[in-house]
């Protein structure tokens, strides 16, 4: 009697092996979900507000979802997806901006059937709200939604664990995090938000966060408990770092709240 | 009599599976090679000159390689890779660039212990010169080398069969492609190097290029055959679409080659 276990072994190469005996096996086997040929990750760049965009897809059934688009570039995202052939299901904001307009009105009006997504606290207008602990499908594929709120109230964090990534939004930057100081900024939510959603996972998982400004694209979450300036300090040393950063009042904000209540479409 | 396949068996997750007979089955292995766990990848930008320069290691030997680095950032990256307790061996360049200022001899002051590495063809000093077809190892992992010239008479593509990924310099980019109007550029070299050596390697094989312009970090080799606005086309309108450029001389281009030279140190 032979066990189905060809359905659980999925990779990309093909080899041929003989068995000849009753044998007792480990195998370390890579999971169907973490099969790279059918997961799509894409990261792009806004070099104006520093924002990093994500697309994520399953290329088999074709289904992707985009985090954190900017306005400026919904017709260069829309036509990436639209030449690799995926069906946008979702575009999503970790947290409403202030330093640019999102991208998901306008790429819903340019790839019609696709839903706007965003966390429920924060107050913005979309199609879907999420809160902590909400799953976001697509394809074979699922984001599980971590709410970290500090840098804003509705802050999420999307992780998908096949892959053993992160979406950190402003929560968590490369050896950085996003400002305090305004839009329901809260430096202890922030700090309990890494330490308990995020310093929590293993330490392999690759970080991907909204913004870079000195040419880094990701981390991991090993690193940054290791070297983040900030948060890997204690409670009250993060609390009066925040407090000094002396950070001047944000160019953008007076523009993209407004529009990014609606989903960028102001 | 059985075959030692377990050391040809790694991947993510540990399964245990019994055997109960003779069996002839095909299973789709994950080589050692690309096992994410022991390989690292990391992209790092330059916004001035975007350029992304490359950090490659093996975490299990902590051997390094760095390719394209920008001496602005070599303070930058050099802390990068002591914080990951990496061990730089190779500063590598995909060609003599006329751009920016190769980061690979500050580098090897910072990083004592690393040699610079460049395409024989370029005519620039390095610790070491590749030809078509070399090695270059580091830890468990290698990057084959394939002489792509066309923007330079040394441009050279890195490929890491095992990652199904290569670094095509500025021999290809993200729907376009380097130049071809100084520093011994052929348009037909450069058509014939990215249809012979970079369009015959498997679709699904990510390219990451040493620059771009619009935000895009990456691309496939089966997206560039088909959406590359030059490269998708004929030799004869290949030729015809880079002699109507029109572009103006390259701003950087007189202080950038004297240093390029010398590995950045002039």
């Amino acid at each position: 009697m032979l066990r189905q276990f060809k359905s659980v072994v999925h990779s990309a190469k093909v080899a041929k092996v003989f068995l000849w005996s009753n044998i007792d096996i480990n195998i370390r086997l890579m999971s169907t979900k973490m099969d790279r040929n059918n997961f799509f990750f894409r990261q792009l760049f806004d070099p104006v507000s520093c924002t990093y965009t994500y697309l994520l897809g399953d290329l088999t059934t074709r289904d992707a979802v985009i985090i954190d688009p900017v306005l400026e570039h919904a017709e260069r995202d829309a036509g990436l997806i639209k030449e690799l052939g995926f069906n946008l299901i979702y575009a999503m904001n970790t947290h409403m901006h202030a330093d640019h307009i999102t991208g998901t009105g306008k790429l819903k009006s340019l790839l019609p059937g696709a839903r706007s997504v965003i966390g429920k606290a924060s107050g913005a207008t979309a199609d879907v709200h999420l809160a902590d602990a909400d799953l976001v499908k697509f394809g074979g594929y699922q984001l599980s939604v971590a709410a970290t709120p500090g840098h804003t109230n509705g802050c999420v964090t999307y992780i998908c664990h096949e892959q053993g990534i992160a979406f950190t939004g402003d929560t968590l930057l490369i050896r950085g995090c996003g400002r305090t100081d305004f839009q329901e900024g809260s430096s202890e939510a922030l700090y309990k938000s890494v330490h308990q959603k995020i310093f929590t996972l293993p330490d392999h998982y690759t970080l991907y966060p909204a913004h870079d400004y000195k040419g880094l694209t990701a981390t991991t979450v090993g690193e940054e408990k290791k070297y983040n300036p900030r948060l890997s300090k204690s409670l009250g040393e993060f609390i009066k770092i925040m407090e000094n950063l002396n950070l001047p009042y944000p160019k953008m904000i007076d523009k993209a709240l407004p529009a990014n209540r609606v989903c960028g479409i102001y």
